[in-house]
């Protein structure tokens, strides 16, 4: 399996678990239709990648061959079918560490498109990789009517944030190392969050704003 | 008569009908100034073919000449003058109907203009139309603080998609028949959609997710 | 000085404003990371004129050298180091006044490089300059789940488009006088914006849509 391969189906992995964790937007007091789970599936799924592209101006990722917006309208039918099976705590929590793992393959593959796309002025990998794991996650909520990401202190930017640092060093530094490079700064995101979900990390309080403080 | 000049003038009246109903946005909580009016019509009216040619990275369509968004502005200037107009329950019905056949049209062209840049794999004209139709009306929601679209059951996407579908089927198997399949398939859209209005249709239940199943 | 030298810095100068104000957008309730400080902050700075670049179609402002986005990523670092400073009710009223700069200078560039694009119908100078001041401000909102701008009674558009179109006549009848234009229509939004802090001017009446009339 070459290193082209294996991005192709880390991707699908990632579009598809990104698409499933948009039910978790579903909020207990909304009645939503298998549409309407169908669209925020996609926009979770694609919509930090979209952003990106079309920000730095290279053609949207899923369009050509449209390989990721059927996947990720495939994983969503398939949500909502499962739907009984949802109810369940621990699929709930299997959702979460579900979301770290498209969070951290989706940051890595953006820093590295950024940067092979020759903007190497560090902070625009760092500021796209973020997007790349954020930016779907946050157009679903503000669809939903949510409160988003970024109104709490969860501890998921961070994570990303580090291991898009990383990817950037390597990127930098050992050319050479992409591939291991990749898989390594993947692990260390989704490690870092998972951390964080299992034993309940936050932001430690220096790094809030609070506006009684 | 051409196709042309019948799609400029079917454009126009979607984008009026769009720009009026973006006073259905407005709260009974809320109040807003007439340029509040002007830009929530506007992204109301030409919103969803924003982002539609901004995705599939073509020029977007009322920039050369604005005419769509002069209309837009204009109609939006109208529905203000006219405002004690709008406390009439029936106009408020009426609206609904405007609605109806702005997104019946932008819908189908959104369709037949994804189909003729050669973006041909059947899923990539259905999201571009569904998005033509009920992106700029999402867009104006999230702006106005009101839940969107997606978080209700009203029967709207069902027959966008349907009309959509159609649409995809007369450029596959009648090309030749272009013209009067955009008619039938607007028509579509509109009756179904309108009949959804006049009985209060809603997404049937077993298409629909509750947390409490 | 030259024109190229002053633009620059005065564009330094709004980004650096836009982005303090971000800590505007904090709701009592919300405990917000310096993470989603910056976020907030770049968004509110950088905003705007990404989302005019990307309709208009040319390459995003803040691409090529990244200038834009570290000045913003800095202030809202700063802005989290001094957050303490933020409770006084004087800064509090000194952001708004620097917002209102940032918006006067964001208006009459937006306007200038559209024109300058070749786009001189002349709403289309108006749209994007108007939406070069606020669209910035207004995803902030959105993404800060609070309601934005246009559903306030604020006189902000009406300064920043009164600006804009004095700023559009200089362009077209004294094309030879645009740095002086510039100036002095930045200078007009930002007194009457000032004024309308100050005295806590709000939009006319007859100028408001009111559900009960």
């Amino acid at each position: 399996m070459n290193a082209q391969t294996l991005n192709f189906w880390l991707n699908n992995l990632a579009v598809i678990a990104f698409a499933i964790t948009a039910v978790l937007a579903v909020n207990e007091k909304d009645d939503i239709d298998i549409f309407a789970v169908i669209v925020l599936g996609s926009i979770t799924a694609v919509g930090g990648g979209t952003l990106r592209d079309l920000i730095v101006g290279v053609p949207v990722f899923w369009l050509p061959d449209a390989v990721d917006i059927r996947l990720a309208v495939l994983a969503s039918v398939c949500v909502f079918l499962a739907r009984p099976f949802f109810r369940n705590t621990k699929v709930y929590v299997l959702m979460l560490y579900l979301d770290a793992f498209g969070a951290a393959l989706f940051a890595i593959q953006g820093t590295i498109k950024i940067w092979g796309l020759g903007l190497t002025i560090p902070i625009l990998p760092l500021v796209f990789g973020v997007m790349s794991a954020i930016g779907g996650g946050i157009i679903r909520d503000v669809l939903a009517s949510r409160k988003t990401l970024l109104m709490s202190s969860e501890l998921y930017i961070i994570p990303v944030l580090l291991g898009c640092i990383s990817m950037v060093a390597v990127l930098k530094f050992f050319p050479e190392h992409v591939l291991i490079g990749e898989i390594i700064c993947s692990a260390q995101i989704f490690l870092f969050r998972a951390c964080a979900i299992h034993w309940k990390w936050h932001v430690p309080s220096f790094l809030i704003l609070r506006s009684k403080i």
